[in-house]
Order: structure tokens, then sequence, then C-alpha cells
């Protein structure tokens, strides 16, 4: 939202955007009349066989954006990626964007709307942050028929023995709902199934988005469908998808959905949005097929993860690259001035005010994914997303810190100019890349432990002393071992806001220790999640619940969507 | 489905299928390139614009097909409402057939789709089945949202004062799901809202969906959403969605399902496809909106009403049509030989044997319907969908029926043979047109009391003595005559397997009496529902339901529906 008075809001510049017809958007980029399935004038499905019509093409270069950790100041990690996409453009290169959906639980709650901001965003906006092409519907959909399929086994004699007190998998809406965390279901006497205590997650944290997103093809989709542990049988051995016979109707509901999303930025970039993992309980990255599909159609890839690098990079890097064989080519990682000053100890109201020192100290934060990133072997810009109050001491001290540690940093105003505004960051990014000292691979080996995974984690990505395991999660190790579960990757479930586990510990927290509290196998989507504190899977509505000033107007068009 | 050996499944019918493009079949109703959003090349939105662009063009005739009491035996309703679409084609009249969309509950559990049969269906039949165009599953968020905002009000210091002993808004999902009828929510302390008791319909049972098949406008449909009670405060008076400030985000949730879908037949008759709300809680019919487009588009409309006359039909003809200034122009009656047998007292196992004696006994199940419509002063057609089993005995004996009484009656073959299966029955109906006896008209003043409007339907369409309110029903009388609720239209809540509210009694059955349980406000759908019996919200799954079958094959088509 913004609420300065010579700009429009993104609805309004979203709105007024002159939109190509999506098969213009799809003939740019040589896709087929068979392959492109219309939804409406300005979306399109992408038929999966694009993919085999263009194996042999060589895949276009990935560029993943990050960030510093979030803070209330806002980074703009979308807008940046939107706009880096447009400036390929600008200086003549074939990029296509790949995006996550946004989910209509923070819509309607908090947020309003979420496809970048400003000059940089991907469009029809109204669409993408409303029900889109239904992929999340269809997600939810077959998340929550899996979970009726199993009351009604238990409810129909329970031939698999399911242990009623062991089910551990959850119902979800996508919506914003704190009343459906804590649920009991089945009251009402036997005909109304059986008595049990039940939870919603929001949608993007069931395993099935994870899954989804992960997923290299239909058949592949099936088997981690599959795969998907849902409860524990009276002897406590996992009881799957597949004993309950629903991975095929499950992927049948998913089958449409699995195709990625075509739109377009406002200036006509193509953009590929599909699926969207929550960054805490699952990897927080688009889908496998939506990445692998932008690297065939474009020669650069621009897409992101969620949350900081600690997070998102980190799984990007870790579990998504390794599993779909992706090779990212360079990261950018976005911070904004203010929000450094926050991680150097500034409030929030007091942004505005000039702050070298404030800045110095929450330089600290990104000097830490800095070195994540050095960890990982991959290129890197340091991306700078210009706000009007950053002040010219501010900007200098920041290009003077960069040069003085050999860091590319780039000032984008993609915000304000679109693509232009990103030009310099492309090109940047293009010189990093043309050097050649790409060394990617993931920080830990597959075959080592659950344990030594987290510890590797926590170490040299969070920048922790050490690691404990609560008792839970100690008999856990030992469980998952036993179900030959612990060659899977780690999906940390850590706090977004800090690179502990604590969430008011801002800047480079140090001599701390990351408490793994329990571990939540995710056999489906193939990696194990270690939750560190608490996390929220079903977040609640504010006071003021951006619902409230949601409308249509007489034209039809969209109001309350910012 | 069928077993017979030289037939091909529907869904083998539906995937074999040559369809046209999507824009092919809007160009043959003049629908212009901007008012077709196409979903994938086969379905496709229609802009409500239409409604406007042909605002004084006539409006074609309107026939609703209705059918006797349900049997297990099967009718035939939409497959017969699909080949007298077809058929009207054959003849060389322009014809557009509207349907109600199916739910992924029923197909998911019992039935596997709902999409006609034979060589009479609508297609894709696996998108229809499916999530469509995502129209349903709007419904379903636009439900949950309310009922989260509700919640979150009460969370965040319940201004309106909302008792939670009385919130009737219920949460819903678009499958069946019995252990949810009756849930507990709000459970696990403070931080997760207040814990009350709750429960989730069926989609197609929420309010909203029957709001959404009423409305006749974007306006219209936000001044229905906005009269909604959801509960009752402490002084008992009733809270709308008005009051809690949410009819704008519901209205934003809704507003491109309230396009009309738009697919074709097996023989490229266009369809619209839209809404489709229970047909015992609700009215039972697709949109107003859709019926108006279709009138607007074709010189013959051809559309259905959930289960027997006296529960959809009577509906169609008190509700939907009176709300919105719909004048029917002919009933189609259907009946099988075998399901007239089973009202007449066969078991299903016997009724491939010949028996006429039965047959007359069930005759007085299709005459009870006759007059009926009669009543209502719309001419009929009676529409035996014939099967191979129907003897010739059988057949005679209907006929000499039929022409004893002076009905006119068609056997149809339109499963079998598509369009050229129903040109006798278009051709009667068009002769019954013709002859200008229409004398539609309401069966009750919407100015009589509630009592009295029940008391109506009971007697002259179910054939009841007498009816009885049970206590709270009577409270409830006087509560809604105080709220100004009285002169709205009622919705009977009925069993649909008998003209009684005891579903044991098939034919017609006398001396009996309707107790009418309780009442339920729909304000924004415009009626009040009157509870016979114990109606089911939320319908199970059965011990091997048809999602257990289904799949995805290998060359993607679905696999389980049928």
């Amino acid at each position: 939202m913004t609420t300065t008075v010579p700009f429009q809001s993104d609805i309004e510049i979203a709105q007024e955007a002159s939109m190509k017809r999506i098969h213009e958007i799809a003939s740019a980029l040589d896709i087929q009349e068979e392959e492109l399935e219309p939804y409406g004038h300005y979306k399109a499905k992408l038929s999966l066989s694009v993919l085999e019509r263009l194996q042999s093409k060589p895949d276009g270069k990935i560029i993943l954006v990050t960030a510093i950790n979030p803070t209330p100041a806002g980074e703009g990690k979308s807008t940046v990626t939107v706009g880096l996409g447009q400036a390929f453009h600008k200086i003549g290169k074939k990029a296509v964007i790949a995006l996550r959906e946004p989910s209509l639980g923070p819509t309607m709650g908090m947020k309003g709307g979420a496809a970048g901001g400003g000059y940089s965003q991907v469009v029809p906006m109204e669409d993408i942050n409303l029900h889109f092409t239904g992929d999340l519907h269809a997600i939810t959909t077959a998340n929550n028929a899996l979970a009726a399929l199993i009351d009604n086994h238990i409810q129909q004699g329970n031939e698999l023995g399911i242990d009623v007190r062991k089910i551990v998998w959850k119902r979800c809406v996508d919506l914003n709902d704190r009343a459906l965390r804590k649920v009991v279901i089945g009251l009402g006497g036997p005909m109304q199934g059986v008595p049990r205590e039940d939870g919603f997650d929001i949608t993007v944290a069931s395993e099935i988005m994870a899954v989804f997103c992960l997923a290299t093809d239909m058949a592949d989709l099936k088997q981690r469908l599959s795969r998907i542990v849902v409860a524990y049988d009276m002897q406590n051995k996992p009881v799957t998808v597949e004993a309950l016979g629903a991975a095929g109707a499950l992927t049948l509901l998913l089958k449409d959905a699995l195709k990625p999303n075509l739109v377009q930025t406002l200036e006509h970039t193509p953009a590929i949005i599909h699926g969207g993992p929550f960054a805490n309980i699952a990897h927080g990255c688009n889908s496998v097929i939506a990445t692998k599909m932008a690297a065939k159609l474009g020669d650069y890839v621009v897409t992101e993860a969620g949350f900081g690098a600690d997070l998102g990079a980190e799984k990007f890097l870790n579990i998504k690259a390794r599993t779909a064989g992706i090779k990212p080519e360079a990261v950018v990682i976005v911070a904004t001035i203010r929000a450094l000053k926050m991680h150097g100890g500034v409030a929030k109201d007091q942004l505005k005010e000039e702050n070298v020192e404030a800045l110095e100290n929450g330089m600290e934060n990104l000097q830490k994914h800095v070195e994540t990133l050095q960890a990982f072997g991959v290129p890197f810009v340091v991306a700078i997303n210009r706000f009007v109050t950053d002040t010219e001491a501010e900007v200098a001290f920041l290009e003077n810190w960069c040069a003085e540690r050999g860091y590319t940093v780039s000032l984008t105003e993609v915000w304000e100019k679109g693509g232009q505004g990103g030009v310099d960051l492309a090109e940047k990014l293009l010189q990093v890349i043309e050097q050649g000292t790409n060394t990617y691979a993931p920080l830990y080996d597959i075959e080592a432990s659950l344990e030594e995974k987290i510890r590797t984690i926590a170490q040299k990505v969070y920048g922790a002393k050490d690691v404990e395991f609560a008792p839970q999660a100690r008999k856990q190790l030992l469980q998952f071992a036993g179900e030959g579960w612990d060659k899977l990757p780690v999906c940390m479930a850590k706090t977004q806001y800090s690179l502990s586990d604590d969430p008011s510990k801002l800047g480079r927290p140090s001599d701390f220790v990351i408490t793994v509290r329990e571990l939540k196998p995710s056999i489906g989507a193939g990696f194990i999640v270690a939750l560190t504190g608490t996390m929220l899977t079903m977040p609640g509505l504010p006071k003021k619940p951006a619902a409230l000033n949601m409308d249509v107007a007489a034209d039809g068009k969209a109001v309350g969507l910012f």
C-alpha cells in the first residue's frame, strides 16, 4: 500500500495497464497454439507437452532472487523479481519470470494482494490475487478429499487399523481462520463419524502444495502423492495415501492445476506463476515444472524464494535445485536501506531519519546472507531497492561498504521506473554470470544423518553455535531412521524475522542455539520438516481485515486489492 | 454407469467426442468476441454484458424438464434435457440448454459424474465434473471467508454482540464429508478463537449458492449477500452480512463466478451450465442469470430442476420463475417404465421382468405430478425415457394410459440415439406450446402467511391431508412475521423419494400429514426454508467411494468418471 500522493496505488497502476492478449505473449515465446489453454484473454495454462517438445533445447540461465531477513519496513523482493525480468527485456534478453501464486488468506487478511508493486507488477493483478486459474482451490480440494477418505475409511470399518489418535493429515482452507486451528470433528453420534481431534492449515501449508511444487511430471506427482503419510496404525506403522487407494483420485483432482500459468508484467514480459508453498513448513518456491518450463522458454529465468536467504534461498539451493536437477547461475540479494536500519536497531517510525550508524550496524544481516551464498558457491549481486527517503550519505555508505568487500551492488528503482530501473542490476548479473565463477553445490550430503543435515544448516546458514534436539525430536530421529526417512533433505521451519529461532533477534545474532522441537515427515514432498519455535500453519485475521475494504465497483473492477 | 457390452461407457463416449472450439459454438449464438472469456478451448465464461446488449431482444421460450419422484431405477432427467436440446437442433430450432453445475461431493462419492449420459451428454465431461471454471470453489471460498470474518469479529471484541450460541452460518466444503457435520471449533486457548459448536455443509447447500443462483446482476448479488442472516445477537436480533461489512468482499470473490459458463453437447448444441443449489435446502435450479442469458441467445431454452416435480418444478415455478420474472412455456415430465414399476411396488432386482400390473399401479405417481402442473397452468408432455428392457406390452399400456387421459406422451431414446431420439418429443412440445393454452401462475399469493403458503404446497403439490407445525416451527412463524420475513416464498425441504415426508411411501400416498419441524431463514436467497423430516446438508461417502476408482491415464485422460 502506498499513501504518497503523487503516486498511484498498485491496483490503480495495474487496472490502467494495457495488457497484450495472452496468445501474443505466448507466441513471443514460440509456444504453439495447442500448448496454450487460455483462461480469459490475459491468463493461460501451458501444456506439460511444452517440456517434451523442448527437451533437447538448452536450459536458460536461472537467477534466484532472495533477500535479507524481512522486517516491517519491507524489502520488495517480488517487485525486484518482476522489475528484473522487465529489465532483461529492456536490454534485449529473452527472460521469463517464475513466481509463486498468492494465497487468498493473506490477501483477505493483511496484505490485500501480492503481485509485485508500482511499475513492476504482474497482471491481471486482480485475477492473480483472487482465484487465478483455480490451482489453490484444486489443492484445497485434493487435501480435503483425502481427509474425507481417511475419516470415511475409519467410519466404514477401519480395515487399515488407523489409530484415530495418530492421524497427522489435517484439513485446509485457503483463508486465514484461526478458529479452525484446533477442532474436534465427528461429533453427533455414530452416523456422523468417529470423534477425534483435528485441525485446519492454510492451503499453502498443505503437503499437497509441496508435492505439487516438487513434482517433475504427472507420474511423479502421483508417486509423491502415494507416499504421503497420513496417519499411523495401531502398530505405529505409517499409513500412506497409497494404502488408502486415494492417489489416483488426488492426481485427477490436480491434473489441470499442474499446468503452469502464463501471465505478463506491466511491460509485457512473460511471467509464469505456479504453486506457492509456505516457506516455513515447506520449501517456499514456485513449482519445479514452472521453473523448468521457464528455462526452456527463456534464455534467462528470474525466480524468487520465500522470506530471507536463510529460509527461501537455503531451501531453493538445498531442496528444490537438488531434487529437480536445476543449477542456479546467480543470486540477487534484495535489501532496502530502511530494512537494514531496522536490523541496526532503528524503530519503524524512525526510518525516515538519516542514520548511517544504524545502517552500518544493520549491514551484518546482509553480510551473513552473503556468506551463505558464498558457501553455496553461487555468484551474487546485492540489489538495493531504493526508497525516496534514502539519503545520499546512506546510499554512499552502502555502495562503499560493498565496494570495500568486492561485492557487486546495484541500486534499483523498479517500483517507480519499471524495467528501466533495473537495467543496471540486469547488466551486473550478466557480468557475474559471465565470470564463470559458479561452483554451486548443496551444502550437505544427502546421505548424511538428519541430525548432521540440521546442524549444517544451523551452523553454516544461521550462524548458530549449536543445535539442541528436544526429547520428542530425539525420539523421532531414531524412528525416522528406522523408517528409512533419514536420507531425505531437511526443510527447516524457523521464524523468518531472525537468523536465529527467536524472532526478536534482528541483525546478525551470535552465540545462539537452535532448538529443534519436533520433526514432521513430508514423505510425499520428499523432505523432513524440522520445527523450531512455534510455527503457525494457520494464520489469523487482524482486527481490521483487508476484506472489509474490498468491493466490486460499478464498472466491475475490483476495489481494495493493493 | 452401463455394463451392457455393446455400449460404451459415458466417459468413453465423451472422451471420443469431437468437440468444436468454444468460439465456434459462441459465434453460432452471435456472441461477440469480447463477451467470451475462454477457459481452455472448450469452455468459456460469458460476460454479463450479453444481457445488456440483447435487452430489447424477445426472450426465447423456456421449457422446464422435471420428473416423477426419483427411484433407484433412474429416470435420466439430465439425459433427456440434453437430448431434447439436441433434438431441437435436429429440427432446425435454435435451442440453448441450461443446466446445473455438478458438485464434487457426489462425483467423488456415489455418482462419478453428472453431465447427461450416452449420446446425450455435455462435454468436456471431465472438466464439467471436476473443477470446471471454478464457480463452486469461489462459492466455497466466499462462504468460508464469511465464517472466518464472523469468528474473527468475535475474537477481536465482538462489537456487534453476537451470541456465540446462535451463529447460524456454517462452513462448507464441496465434498461428501460426514465427519464435518458436527464439530467444535476455536479450541486451543485464547489465541485460537472462541470455542463453539459449528458444522460444515456441502457447498451446494450454502445460502451463497442459492443467492448466486437467484441474483439477477452484480448489484443484486451484493444486495442479497448483504441481507444474509449469519447469527443473532444477545437481544436475539438478526446479525447480517451487511452489519459485518463483508458484502463487498464476498461480491468480489464471486464476481467472475457470476458469469455463466458455455459448453456444448456431443452434437454441438450450446449448453450453459451455471450454479447448482441443493433441491432440498434450496431451490435446485441453475442460475437466473444463466436461464435469462440462454433465453436471449436461443429461441428455445431447455432447462431442468432438481429431483421430482414436487420439489424442483414446484420451486422453479413458485420461486425462481416468480423472482426472476421468467415465464415457462411448457414442462416435460420424465419417467421410465422401470421407475414407474418401482412406484408400483416392484423391487429393484425384479425390474427386468414384464409387469404391466405394477406399471399400472405406479402410474399414480406420474398422475399426481401431471395434476400439479395442471394446477400451475403450464402445458406439459410426458417423456418416457426408453430402456431396452421395456416390453411392448408395457409401452403399449403406457401410451394407451396417456391417450385415454389426453396427455401428450413421447418415447425418447436420447441416451442411445442422441438428439434424433428426442425429435418426437421436441415436435410434440412445439405443438403444445403452439396451442397457446399456457396460463402459468404461481400456486400461492406471495402476500399470504408462511403457514398458508406451506399448506398450499403440501395440499396442492404433495396431496397431503394436512400440515402440522412442531412447537419450534410455530414459534418461528411468529418470530419471522415479527422480522417481516413472512412475505417471502417458501422453500420446502422434503425427501425427494416420496410425495410425502416419509421416503418409504412410493407411488401416490394419500391420507398423510406433512410435519414442519423447523423453519430456516434464507433472507439473502429470499426464501424461508421449511424443514420436514431430517434433511442432510452434508452427505457422507459410501463404503467404496467412486474416488477410489479414479485416476489419470498415461495420455492424461480422466479415469473413473462415468
